[in-house]
């Protein structure tokens, strides 16, 4: 356990707190079926997420004015959809398959290990999502945040600085009463650069059989879990 | 019932859901108790209240920059402190006091009101009050929260159309989507006015012996309820 304890404990989402790969195929597979569309589903589902970061990139160089991740998975989709092929999905079908990503799952200890933090911290998510995604899939999911700290509060997505010292800002604490919570070593060297206390954990199917990084820590960080339980146990709740 | 649901569902938060005037004067008094220093704090929390309006239309008059209700509380307090002729307080116990409306009890249907409505829709404060305040209310009274809708999101205080069209545009639904929850007629007046739906309920002790008005619905709100557990009644759950 770190010798002092946060006030705050904010969650990267996307891998850390819920299987997007998983929980996106199993959804988009069961509605193909249901409107009798056949596809690739589960290599569209990594293709979309390779477009992530290059979407959110042509926002921080300022290609794109400030877009939802929403909109940026809509345009990616839109892309995608063409280049697969897919044939035979209406508006109303995009617009249910790009709200696949408020309906995701959490990991087996998400929950859990959530629920006992709660009963000490004060805990959100600190993800690129917006708002309403992360809103309505905490309600999918039964994920008990505190507040949603979506990138559309800061209009900026990590790693930029205001995400993490925003969440500062709107707590009114000092940025090392912040602690970020994540699967991945970039978010968390990022938030560390600012001040923010850190807390590792792996998800090594994050990315099915197509996982390149992210199985251990690799800076210094104030916890290494095992997982969200562990992280709850560490820190003695 | 309304013909129609609404996705989401803000309440106002002091007087609404919170009884402020009783918590703070039981948390003040017990605090003066705890360090010797004596003050008629009954009165001095009324006369807190009176200044909540003014100084934030020193906000909207341009008077002030965006200021959180946090600090706007706290230059209320320095100067009651002096008019009333309090003596012994340090910063702490200053710091201390001023946070007390972070930790105001709900009336006796608000937790159980919620958590119904809670099953159901999307629910969160859309208050005067910042994040921080909020949130660290909502800890200490155990409201489920899905959402925290702090005035500092939106850096306008009601009645600013701002706040109520900023809740629309966080969660991506139509202003007619989000339904004002309240016990007073100006406020839902104020959200009525720019598309949203509209719930009252009366509180006619929020002032104590000083309530001078809100005791009916003035207007043709969507629902007028007897309570939080009442208007999740009649919103059937």
């Amino acid at each position: 356990m770190p010798g002092k304890q946060p006030a705050v404990i904010v969650f990267d989402t996307f891998g850390s707190v819920v299987d997007w790969r998983s929980s996106l195929i199993a959804d988009l597979t069961a509605y193909g079926d249901t409107i009798g569309v056949s596809a690739d589903w589960p290599a569209l589902v990594d293709a979309w997420r390779a477009a992530y970061h290059p979407s959110m990139d042509r926002v921080r160089k300022g290609e794109l004015p400030w877009t939802k991740l929403d909109a940026l998975h809509r345009g990616s989709l839109d892309r995608l959809v063409a280049d697969f092929g897919i044939k035979g999905l209406s508006e109303a079908d995009l617009v249910h398959i790009n709200l696949g990503w408020h309906r995701l799952r959490g990991w087996p200890d998400a929950v859990a290990g959530l629920t006992r933090l709660k009963s000490r911290f004060v805990i959100g998510p600190l993800s690129n999502g917006n708002v309403s995604l992360l809103t309505n899939m905490a309600k999918f999911a039964g994920l008990p945040w505190d507040m949603v700290f979506g990138s559309d509060l800061f209009q900026h997505f990590k790693p930029d600085p205001e995400t993490y010292l925003g969440v500062a800002k709107l707590m009114d604490v000092a940025p090392g009463q912040v602690m970020m919570a994540a699967a991945h070593n970039g978010d968390l060297l990022a938030a560390k650069s600012v001040g923010l206390m850190t807390a590792f954990w792996p998800r090594p199917l994050e990315y099915g059989p197509h996982q390149k990084r992210d199985y251990t820590a690799e800076h210094d960080f104030d916890i290494v879990a095992k997982d969200i339980e562990d992280l709850a146990a560490q820190l003695g709740v």
